[in-house]
């Protein structure tokens, strides 16, 4: 195995589907990528996420370098053989959490120092002590550490932030260790404005990254202002390389993603939902907790062919949500990580076809239709 | 099909094997059933429940009349159907979990008046009413309602319940609708007194069972106890139908009670424990929250096929527990039922070729041995 390769199979507009080949195995694009924070894709055994489809997880470097810690994985194998999962693995840098979860964070020049929000450990994370844990896990692509900007920001506060991660990032692609599959890719920064994006996009690719992440995105700015970003940044990346776009999302959010060009994606949403008695379907989402769910026969999604649809009733379902059983947990995550995994084997299917304003079209209209109106 | 049959296979001391056949598949005896109290054995796939090699599970009457209710699992289908579980299922009377978490009860001859721990509704529940909901929920066994006579009781207090519980099965079976393959049991109370057990036995073999189950034990008198009971009632219990000793328990009670003739278990111990990160072992019992697990590479069991053990190593369980992960539940309680599942098998083995007592021999040896020194 050389160096990541990615080649793009087949065009419609600005989407693309194409074949990621990473140390542990190829990941046809546009793929979503499942959340296994500490080492899990919670409430699943990595059987069972593999069975839905997903090729490709991410894991959170914040939270495995905290607990177990990166040495304490190295020691085991490495991520893959800790967490079963045979498949390739992104982890973040770890920056995003820092500032959501940890506390007494303070960003310098250096990094981010900070004390674990489990036992108030003190921390100082690096990009260079980003990397080398993202190498001691053994992940496939390692992320750039960067700040991811927050919103609302001024141009000025943004234009800052982003040249600090810029700065990040060539430290982190300097301290990345290149070995046959390995991957690292760069995140493009800059708020919600297309100067400062384009000039991000133009330094992380001087710079030169095996991928691309657009990040600072899905944290409030609305859907309209995440597609116009997409739209002004996107034609600024490497048309040969993949794109990432962090933390997203709906699946709207991601059908639309698609069409602008992205090629991969996490995010909690279908897991977190599936802990919560979310269910997406095709005919859109469902609260399994309403009553009107007691006494339903009929499955979840009649056309989904995960164990919660072919298996049980939604009367089954909403009991088993009422009663805060483990087993709602479990088949709804499943549920919902088929239905985003067979989100993005359509939306290859389409692009391929050459069909995929059709499909956004059908898409849209069956969102919209009958459950959404009696949810 | 027929009545239930069950046809004994082979013997060794007062130990048999044997087939139970019922309206919902064979059972090969000795069996353990785990414990799906409210239409889920707890943290399992229903098609993971089957692969530990289980083929009967137990059901809660008293839960799921209170959460869905018996009349809305029967319009859906029945237990079987609603829990996505083909294989027999037996359900309890209910009597045991209104005496342990109802409100306000109040035993009378016609039954006990109870209110709902879930939401104060009243509730009486009568033989005739729990055997109607075990028939609504479509059990291949109903029990016959009984008080299970509290721990210690005087003699006294042990007869005046346990000529109550036999007024009760009397009740209880006469309300049973016979149908091929489904099963009635009655309930041998007596507390740890052998001529009221005798006296029980004889009354419940008068009326006439299809099985006859040893209540009120594992209730805290100790194993001597518990084994010293099993050897003054089961003899007194026909020779040609199963015997169920309810609640029971560690394997050690197990190993124990099949060597003194007994063919059926339940306990919520396996599926508790994994929840609790406590797992049974052919060396013994493990805590995995013990520090000593934190970077130990090694499976839980290696003799064990199941997917905590064949996928990973003790540290990562120790992690899954440490982090509060639901993984850590259902790998935990996936591994506890197989090693069940595993010891009831290795048992029907011992029997079939004449070997318990060395089995038994064995079996204690190891529990003693180098796990338990060390855990």
């Amino acid at each position: 195995m050389t160096d990541m390769s990615f080649t793009v199979l087949s065009r419609a507009g600005a989407a693309r589907t194409g074949s990621l080949r990473l140390a542990h195995g190829a990941v046809e694009t546009p793929a979503f990528m499942p959340v296994g924070t500490a080492g899990t894709v919670k409430a699943m055994l990595p059987q069972s996420v593999e069975a839905t489809g997903a090729r490709i997880v991410l894991g959170n470097t914040y939270h495995l370098m905290l607990r177990p810690g990166a040495e304490r994985v190295a020691a085991l194998g490495g991520l893959h053989r800790f967490m079963n999962w045979p498949h390739p693995i992104l982890t973040d840098s770890g920056g995003y959490q820092v500032m959501s979860l940890a506390r007494l964070r303070e960003i310098t020049e250096a990094g981010v120092a900070f004390r674990s929000h489990l036992d108030g450990s003190r921390h100082l994370l690096t990009p260079e002590r980003s990397v080398e844990i993202q190498h001691l896990l053994d992940a496939d692509i390692t992320m750039a550490l960067d700040e991811c900007t927050p919103f609302p920001a001024t141009e000025e506060v943004a234009a800052r932030s982003m040249a600090l991660s810029m700065r990040w990032a060539e430290r982190s692609r300097a301290a990345f260790r290149r070995r046959p599959g390995y991957a690292v890719f760069g995140i493009v920064q800059g708020g919600v404005y297309p100067e400062l994006r384009q000039a991000s996009a133009a330094a992380l690719t001087r710079i030169g990254f095996d991928g691309y992440a657009i990040g600072g995105l899905a944290v409030g700015e609305g859907q309209a202002v995440m597609f116009r970003v997409l739209e002004e940044t996107v034609p600024a990346l490497p048309e040969d390389r993949p794109r990432y776009l962090m933390g997203v999302g709906k699946p709207a959010d991601i059908v639309g993603a698609v069409a602008r060009g992205v090629d991969l994606f996490d995010c909690v949403l279908p897991t977190r939902s599936g802990r919560t008695a979310q269910a997406f379907t095709r005919r859109g989402t469902v609260n399994l907790r309403n009553a009107r769910h007691a006494e339903d026969p009929a499955p979840l999604d009649p056309e989904c062919g995960c164990p919660a649809c072919t298996g049980h009733s939604r009367a089954y379902l909403h009991h088993l949500c009422k009663a805060g059983e483990i087993l709602a947990s479990m088949l709804l995550t499943w549920h919902n990580l088929q239905y985003y995994a067979d989100l993005m084997t359509a939306l290859r299917r389409a692009i391929a076809a050459g069909r995929l304003a059709e499909f956004i079209a059908a898409f849209a209209a069956a969102q919209n239709g009958a459950e959404r109106r009696v949810a």
